[in-house]
């Protein structure tokens, strides 16, 4: 196959392909600053099969990078950019990076791992003089990054991903939620997370435009949106809540054609408040092992069905199966398993990684949940946060729902705290609305009226915020730390 | 890969998949009902590879039997309904066909078929109680369908078309003039044309609803447009005419998120008139060999450059070759060669013939046409339409348009009549707007100012229609020999 962006240079020239830093580019133009710093990195000495790690805040640079090494065939290894010199040495050495390429604001902690890798400072790449590269072939089976999941939970894991998932992934997703030549998918997660990454990959097979921002900030978005006319948007529920807060941000965000709302539960309440304000809000599932989106539920159904992800793309499958890997009935818990042609290849140089959670193609997810008649999926938790007590099975959701059912309340997040007793007991950090007049011992009793004994919080905390991964993630293992470290029991 | 219906029916079930005969049917009906047929058709005796013939009016069960055979590995022979009982034989004989499946209406004209093929009325299957076949698999290289080319020049030819052509004509469709969850694409073409069964396939794959209906009429168009909210639509020049001439009608099929015109050329005067009307047209360019669709303009550039079909879809390419196969520069005449995934595997069983158009995987289209500075695809006419005038090169369209340019004159269809001196003379049919008043003579006088001697007419009748094939192109085999039996020179 031809390369995706020589082939949509041809077929879509003068579409608009990225706007980003004030500029934009269209298919033509972005084709040939590619072709240039391909030419620039072949001359560097990379070659297909390299891997080439990142770190790298989100830029009209990026994009061309992830292009540039995907025509020279080389593995973009994309680092997270908040990890510490030590967490970004084990992640080049666990992929045996040959080359770091980093933007001039990480120099610093670059330079202290180049004993790692050779580094190359992107902006001396953009401004290499080498003969452009502007053909390539795309090989469905071969590698185009290594993305290692955000690691909220266990060792960071580097995540294979083929062309062919990202392929897969971007024909599941549009036809799904559609796919318009005038769209504008507006990214404003990290491109160091697949979320990032696939909407590139994918706005460069429909030939639409990427909107580019560093960061998730309310106002830039808001002005984003109306500026260049945004109609696809992907945020996780924080952002959301951020942007519902501003009247103006929500009027905005209600221009969207569709607004994916992934990486993190969407309550039924976000998806109420979104319907009064007319956004089209359309709960995802994915992950970075499935390339990303594998379960959405379109705007319309997920008013009616508000709690359930909706049904897998395409030519995905999900099942829910119990603790000896069997298909359960309908309505019951146990953990979802993907499959499909989006699924990685394993996790890169980890064997016994890959093992515990590749099986016959089927990737086991750690996730909870279940599927109801219709087929619809319905996410209860990471297996992973499962917080056992005395015997029981609490889910952290549904504590959380009973905390947040208080008007007071804005956010709560429920962990397990090691217990010699018990086993673990059941932790919360809450964050409470401005003004809001309660006590942590209120909070207590309104709990106690909702939730069975062994459910209820022991350890309760008033807490400024929650801690939170770059893509918006609670961060359930600081919080478990934190509560443990403060732990006194009040229930 | 999965059956494209089971697995959308697991995606999509409750989405409407066909409205036709005032009836719906969802993923999930439509995927029992063809479960059923298919059934219903290895009871019958039909296995994987068997080359079934259909003689069918565009119907629901139409629909299923296309779906069904897919699921059972057989091939679809869609026959023209308008053949003579001689002219399907021979398209049986040629394809080795095992069964006929036939609709009552063309009971009598199969019946005369039995000696070559094992006949089945479509009614009969329909009701047969069998086991359903509710799983399948999809081989990309396998043949979906054995497609006749409409034959308005030489003799018909079965293009091989594989599901891998289908499924990235799809592709390439959707990723050009979009998909949409709630979209819904009218088909009055027949479903014996690829134009017609190429629209069933993709809607499979997008997840989104065929409107079918039975051949066309304005006022069943119109309505239909209404009733159903079709956003999509294909259709030749000549309907889009009739459909403009009805205030009602132009005003519907405003409403339609973009009028796919093809089959024939669209003119500058036809676009002009649609965006009078704020009807979204884009002119199309595909044909049989490569599965429908091969260059699609969308509205806004069309009129912008009104005589171009536009650029190539993802994945495809055009090229522009002289008579010893090289490329020609931009602006240059030349043989529209196409290649990409789209194209056929070959015609059926026809070596001679698939080595005369298929070269090194790139089919040689007979097309005349060139290619300006940007690649957007200009077509001027079928080479086996050129008219050789005493060694000079005539393209009817360039006389045609001469002839068009006169008020009085509605259409007109030039082809070269055998001239033993000449080799070819330039003879014309010309159909006047009604009431015009004007001579055959006046309108070769004006037609004197505006061509070079050797492109005029030198035989020209005023005739009430022009000879059209049942996909509304102009039968230019038909229109020569009417002409060489009344050729009085008058030129």
């Amino acid at each position: 196959m031809q390369d995706w962006l020589a082939a949509q240079a041809y077929a879509t020239p003068e579409g608009i392909a990225l706007i980003a830093e004030g500029e934009h580019w269209t298919y033509r133009t972005l084709h040939q600053r590619v072709g240039q710093l391909a030419g620039a990195l072949h001359r560097q000495g990379v070659r297909p099969g390299d891997l080439v790690g990142t770190l790298l805040p989100n830029s009209a640079a990026y994009v061309f990078l992830t292009h540039a090494l995907a025509r020279l065939k080389a593995v973009l290894i994309p680092l997270n950019t908040r990890l510490t010199a030590a967490e970004l040495g084990y992640q080049l050495r666990a992929t045996n990076a040959q080359y770091l390429i980093f933007a001039e604001s990480y120099r610093e902690i670059s330079t202290g791992l180049g004993d790692l890798v050779t580094l190359c400072a992107l902006d001396d790449l953009m401004r290499m003089d080498a003969v452009p590269i502007m053909e390539g072939t795309v090989d469905l089976d071969a590698l185009q990054a290594i993305v290692f999941t955000s690691g909220t939970t266990g060792y960071p894991k580097g995540a294979s991903i083929t062309f062919g998932n990202q392929f897969w992934s971007a024909l599941g997703s549009a036809y799904r939620i559609g796919t318009l030549p005038d769209d504008r998918w507006l990214c404003c997660l990290p491109l160091f997370h697949i979320g990032g990454l696939a909407i590139l990959m994918r706005c460069c097979l429909y030939g639409t435009a990427v909107v580019l921002q560093n960061g998730f900030e309310v106002e830039a978005v808001t002005t984003a949106i109306r500026q260049h006319q945004v109609s696809l948007i992907s945020l996780v529920p924080t952002m959301v809540y951020r942007m519902l807060k501003q009247p103006e941000a929500a009027s905005a965000l209600s221009q969207v054609r569709l607004v994916l709302i992934g990486g993190a539960a969407t309550s039924a309440d976000l998806l109420e408040r979104c319907a009064a304000l007319k956004i089209k809000a359309s709960p995802t599932y994915g992950l970075s092992e499935a390339c990303s989106q594998v379960v959405t539920m379109l705007p319309e159904e997920a008013r009616r069905k508000p709690n359930s992800v909706g049904k897998p793309l395409l030519f995905s499958r999900v099942e829910i199966v119990d603790q000896n890997d069997q298909p359960v009935p309908p309505n019951t818990y146990g953990e979802v398993v993907v499959s499909g042609k989006t699924i990685m290849a394993g996790y890169y140089d980890d064997l016994q990684a890959t093992d515990r959670v590749l099986r016959e193609g089927k990737l086991h997810t750690g996730d909870i949940g279940y599927l109801d008649e219709d087929g619809d999926l319905f996410l209860v938790q990471r297996r992973s946060d499962l917080i056992v007590s005395g015997g029981e099975n609490v889910y952290p959701a549904e504590v959380e729902g009973a905390l947040c059912a208080h008007p007071a309340v804005e956010a709560a997040c429920v962990v397990g705290i090691p217990d010699p007793e018990w086993g673990q007991r059941v932790g919360a950090l809450v964050v409470l609305k401005p003004d809001a007049d309660l006590s942590e011992a209120d909070l207590l009793g309104f709990a106690r009226q909702r939730l069975a004994g062994y459910k209820q919080p022991r350890v309760l905390h008033f807490v400024p915020a929650l801690p939170m991964t770059a893509s918006g993630k609670i961060q359930r293992r600081l919080a478990a730390e934190w509560l443990k470290d403060h732990a006194h029991d009040q229930g």
